[in-house]
Formats: C-alpha cells, structure tokens, sequence
C-alpha cells in the first residue's frame, strides 16, 4: 500500500486538467501500437509528472497507460517532495525508509505490481530505448516475462518537440533571465575582469534576480544516477584563442585588446531552457575577424526571415549554408546551425542538411550558424526563437548586432 | 586519419606517467577476462582520460586495451578543448565539423576503425551495462559482428572506490570549497535571510573564493546527452516543514524561531565531489527535537572510531542502526547511513547492512546517519571522510557540533 499523503503536501484535486502533452503522448501512443510507457529518462518523467527530485539516484518512473491518470512511481525518501510538487494526484512508492509504507523493496517489484493492477503485464510496453540501460532492460525483462517491449523515446521526443503553454512560459523566464546575465557579463567585461570573475558577476546578477523575482520558478536541472544538479543558471566565456575551445570551464585568462570573446548563458526555469550566445570584440578586431562578423549578421539577417511554419529544418541549414558559401567561408561549414530545445539544452533535432522535421508553431529552436576557421575566427552567436503562428519570437533579446567593448 | 594536433593544444610528451588508476584497472581487466574496454559513461571516461567536455550531446569514449596506452575519441568539436584538458596524447576525432579531418562521420564508424586497428575487433570487450543504452548496445552488436560484450561497469566502479594522489587533492579542495559556502549560509541565515537568499550568498562565496584561489581547479560537472553542467557549487537550504523534502530547490520561504534548517553544501573541484550538511535551529528547538540532536551528535561519535581500514561498511551501518535502537528510533531507521563519494556525488557503494565491502586507505566516503520522523523531526549532518592508513580524516571541517543561531 502507498503511505498516506503527508500533512504538508495534500493530494491534488483529481479534477486538475492534465496538460495538453498527455493527450499527444497517448495518441501517439495508439498510432504505434503501444499499450503502455514506462519513462526512467529524467527530462521524460519530468515532463510526464511534474516532478524533479534533483538527484536520480534512484528512478523516477512516470507510467502512462489508457483510461488511466498517469501514476508516478518514486523512492519513499521523495514522498514528501514529489506530492509537493507534481501535478500527479496518484504517486506510489519503493524503497525503505523510516516509517514509509511502501509498494516494495525495490522499484522493479513495485513496478511489476502496478503494472499487474494495470493488467498491462502481457502488454506491449514503451520503453526509451536511448537511455534504459542493459542492465535495467535485463532487470524489465525478468520482472515482466509476458510483456513485448518497444521503444517510446522517438515517440516522447517527438511529442516533446512542440511546446505546451506552461513551457512557453517557462522558456519566456529562462531566457529573461539569460539577458540578464549577458548584460552583468557585458559589464564585467569593460571593468576588465577575466574569464571567470565575467562568469562569476553573471551567475550571481541571474541568481539574485531569479531568487527575488520568480517565486513559483524552479532552477535546478536534471541530474544522473551519480549526482544532482541544484542551479543551471550557468555562465562561461572563452577569450582569445580558448574561443575555439566552443564549451570549457572558464579560466583566470583577461580578454585583451584585439581579441574576439565568446560569452555564452544557458539558463532554465522550471526545467525548460534558454541559450544566450554573443561573440564581442575588446576593442578592433583583426580585418578578416570583423569582415566575418559582419558576414555572419548579414547571413543571419537573410536566413531569418525563412523561420516561419511550415519550412523544413534542412532549408533553414541550406540557406545559412549558401550564405556561407557565397562569402568563400565553404571549406568551415558546421555540421548543424540549431537545435531544438526546452527540457534538455541540447534536445534531440539538429537544424541540419538530413532533417526531416519542418517547422511547426510552439517549436523552440536555437539559431546559431557559425563561422569557425581554427586558430583564426570563431563567431558564436545563438538565439532561442519560438515559432509562432505567423512566424517567429526572439526570446533572448541581448544585444543582436556587432558589438565592441 | 586523425587530424594534426592545433598549436593551441600540442600533444603530451609521451612519456608522462599515467595516473595509478589505468595500471589498477588493467589488471582488473585481466582477472575478469576483459580483453578491452570502450568507456561511455562521463564519469568513467573522463576517470580514465582527464576529459570532460561538459556537454555530451556526443559521447567521449575511453579505448584500454592492453599494450596499447588508453585512446581517447571525440567529436570534432572537442578536437582544442580535449588536447588541451586530457594527459592522454592518443586522441581520435570522428564527426563532420568545419575543416576538420576525422576517422568517420560517426562516433561508431570511428570506434570499428580504432578497435580493427588495435585486433580487437573479435575480442572480449568490455562495456558498461549500467549505463549503455539499449539503442548504442545495437549499434554496437552491428558494427562489431566478432565482438563478445561483457560488463565492464563493475570492474570500473571498483576501481574508482580507492581514490589516487590527484583525486584525493582534489577532494581537500572540493571540501574547503564546501567550508566555505557553509559559513556564508550561517552568516546569511543569522542575518534572516529566506531559502534562497541563504542558498545565493553561499554560491557567491563559494565561486568568489575558488574564481581567485584555484587557477588549475575547473568545478564543471558530468553533463548528459542533452545538457551541461559548467558549475556544480551548489548549495541547498530546507526550513521548517520543508526539511522533509530532503532534497529540493530552495523557496523564498524565510526560516522562523524555533525552525530547524538543514544546509546542504555540495561541491566539486576538477570531477571529484564533497558533501557536507548541517541541521541548524533558530533559536531553542522543541525538546524532543533537541534531544534527537543531542542523540544523533552521539551516535556519530560512537560510530566514528570504527570508521578505519579493515571495518566492513555494514559494521559502520550495524552501529548507527544500535545508536538509533538503543535511544528508541527503531521506528525509524534509514536505509543507508552513507556512501562513496567521488566523481559522482553519489557513488556506487552505500554503507547499509547488505554490504560487502571493507573500508580501505584512500576510499572517500560521507557519513550520514540521520533522525527522520516525518512532521517531527529531521537531523541532517554529513561530512565528506578520507579513510587513511591509520584511520579516518574529515576533510569537511564545518562546525561539527549543535548549532543555535
């Protein structure tokens, strides 16, 4: 039996509306023949729950089956949190702790009699077979002998693509934020500070402003089965020649006059994220690093007026290609020039020449073609754009155009 | 072919000592007839190449195999930043980037070449069944038909139980780091100030104090397929009723007399963690409350000289569990009382009854025994522990004792 519902975190009305994303996800799930989901991925029983522990050590399991509210499965340790939290009324519970009263020793035996309650033993059950271990699946396997396993991670991605509402809200915050960070690290900059005392200034300008003015909103980030992720409201730079690093911790090097530096702030607000990239030059840059920054404003100027519904990922590529082609930059093509984003950084659709997908409203992207020749120019800039009805929103909103300090 | 080494980063001279760890673990490799291993998991990658690229939207992968030095193969894009950050000189590129060249345009075309290279091909590999995903396990069976795949996951694991030199340096660093976000939150909290204003002092210390005094020090953390992690100084703080939650992102909830307020500093310095926690009240506490403190602090100091080589983990969690009994929280006991700590903030290995190990010098682990009553009482003190030739060494040195502000 599930313990009682604590005093501090009564159950949710049952009458709450589920989001939209729910009714996607179980449609999708009848057009490919799937009885029932079993989410382990942290950004997936988030999204399916509500409910981030910080830290996996032990799995969040979101189960999604027909004519059935969505049950989560957490370790006793998370009763308290996960009822606070989620918008869930129906949460069980694995594990031993204290006084907890509980489905199972383990999750795999409280999952194998819920599942049972559910009848969906025998079923074909959706699995996210991009992050469910060997050793897990084997675990599955041998607690649900009658079930025939599919993947569900294609089907969840694709559902996570378009955003709900509560998302779009949420990316509005994250990238407020991340302009604000951009604007302390500018700051920081001109005082003359080096790479970290730019990121530490960031870090904090977003903190204080996240802790004062965003009560409802969350910071932390989707941890592992090592580890937990408390606040993501991260920044780093990368000056001179560590600019062809593209990602590393930042270092006590001082830009100095001449050099190209990148500054670059993701943020997230209750699991969605935002990503804020902006090159900046310390006083004149080199003639062929500036010419290439012009370039690179020119190109996107031309490419995003094609960000709009209905134009395929891989026009938006060619287009950014082409335009880098026609001004010789043609041997430093990137392999990608965006990416989706919200509950992971990095989620799962390149903006690249092989993409499938065509642009949809709700979609959040990244817009980040680059023009990166070793040793010499790196431009970085990146935007995150929400597709609209008629076109598209530039939720970060720092500075767009060439900028020297 | 791999591309030429940039200026930026040139290859390590050869003859570098490689760290303890790769001798111990060829040597586990060959009692669990384990002919090579190809490392997925960001800890376990970056333990056996010294690189973390802080995203992993691609994976970094670790090829031992014997008489061969330890192979590091990385996305094109990390071509710079690995050169720059791994003591290994053996480095392969795969992917499409700019005008780099690489072995493959995928990481799995890369890796059939690089274990055909070394006549691996049709061995017995080794790969980490807790962490490989369904999906790349397939990948993998396709691309190497000959190959015998056995878990390597455990052997790696065992391995990262017993710390080496840098690692355990890098543990004092991570401590002191957490000291001092602990005394910023006492400070922040006798100053009344809420959650997160607690929680943003502490950050802010903590990043000022190792932004100046650690110029070799990066205190990024493990990322995942769809994010990163750039500063893992994290700090928590739970008042009141919310302390039941354990673990959560702190609210603008300010602590009231009579509260008690767990603070939970959790830090990192170059990959490997601390953890210290302390249970502070705000002015006198309820008397059972009190009491469970005054019983807790106690226990600690009973099971604290059995913290030494030679004793088995379950002894250290057979102990704490009598203290609790004997002072009549038998309804309450935890599952486990502590773990291994090091490149994950949790490791593998928990101090609970079902344990095998035995404490050993060099093992890094926190200590944890707490009193939870759900609505009642909550005691939460960690400290993160060297076990030493002759016995123990608390690395986190924050006041140890009952603490009234």
């Amino acid at each position: 039996m599930a313990a009682a519902a604590s005093p501090l975190a009564p159950a949710k009305p049952t009458t709450a509306p589920l989001p939209a994303r729910i009714g996607r996800l179980k449609a999708l799930m009848a057009k490919h023949d799937c009885d029932a989901i079993i989410s382990f991925k942290p950004e997936n029983s988030f999204y399916l729950t509500g409910f981030n522990p910080i830290i996996y050590s032990q799995p969040v399991i979101a189960i999604i089956a027909p004519g059935h509210e969505p049950i989560m499965l957490v370790h006793a340790l998370r009763d308290e949190h996960s009822r606070g939290s989620s918008w869930l009324s129906d949460i069980r519970l694995f594990g031993y702790w204290s006084s907890k009263v509980t489905l199972g020793a383990n999750w795999l035996d409280a999952l194998a009699t819920v599942l049972g309650d559910l009848g969906c033993s025998a079923k074909r059950i959706g699995i996210e077979e991009n992050f469910v271990s060997i050793d897990r699946m084997k675990q599955l396997r041998q607690a649900l002998p009658g079930a025939q396993f599919t993947d569900a991670g294609r089907i969840i991605e694709r559902c996570r693509l378009i955003k709900d509402s509560d998302e779009i809200g949420n990316a509005r915050i994250a990238a407020k934020l991340s302009d604000i960070g951009m604007d302390a690290a500018y700051e920081a900059l001109r005082a003359g500070g080096n790479e970290r005392e730019i990121c530490v200034s960031a870090m904090h300008a977003m903190n204080l402003h996240w802790s004062v003015n965003y009560p409802e909103v969350e910071v932390c980030d989707f941890g592992s089965l090592e580890g937990g992720v408390q606040n993501n409201l991260s920044f780093w730079a990368l000056s001179g020649e560590r600019t062809f690093y593209n990602c590393d911790n930042p270092s006590q090097r001082t830009p100095k006059r001449g050099d190209a530096v990148t500054l670059l702030s993701w943020t997230i607000a209750n699991g969605i994220h935002a990503e804020n990239e902006r090159t900046v030059a310390v006083g004149p840059l080199p003639s062929a690093y500036r010419k290439a920054m012009d370039d690179i404003l020119e190109i996107r100027a031309e490419v995003d007026v094609l960000i709009k519904p209905g134009v395929p990922f891989s026009d938006i590529y060619n287009a950014s290609k082409s335009g880098l082609e026609s001004r010789r930059y043609g041997a430093y093509l990137p392999g990608r020039i965006g990416h989706s984003i919200g509950l992971g950084a990095h989620e799962q659709f390149s903006i690249d020449a092989k993409s499938n997908e065509v642009l949809e409203p709700n979609m959040l992207i990244t817009f980040e073609p680059h023009i990166q020749i070793y040793g010499e120019i790196q431009t970085q800039i990146s935007d995150t754009i929400l597709i609209t009805a008629q076109g598209r929103e530039y939720l970060t909103l720092s500075h767009p155009g060439y900028l020297e300090v």
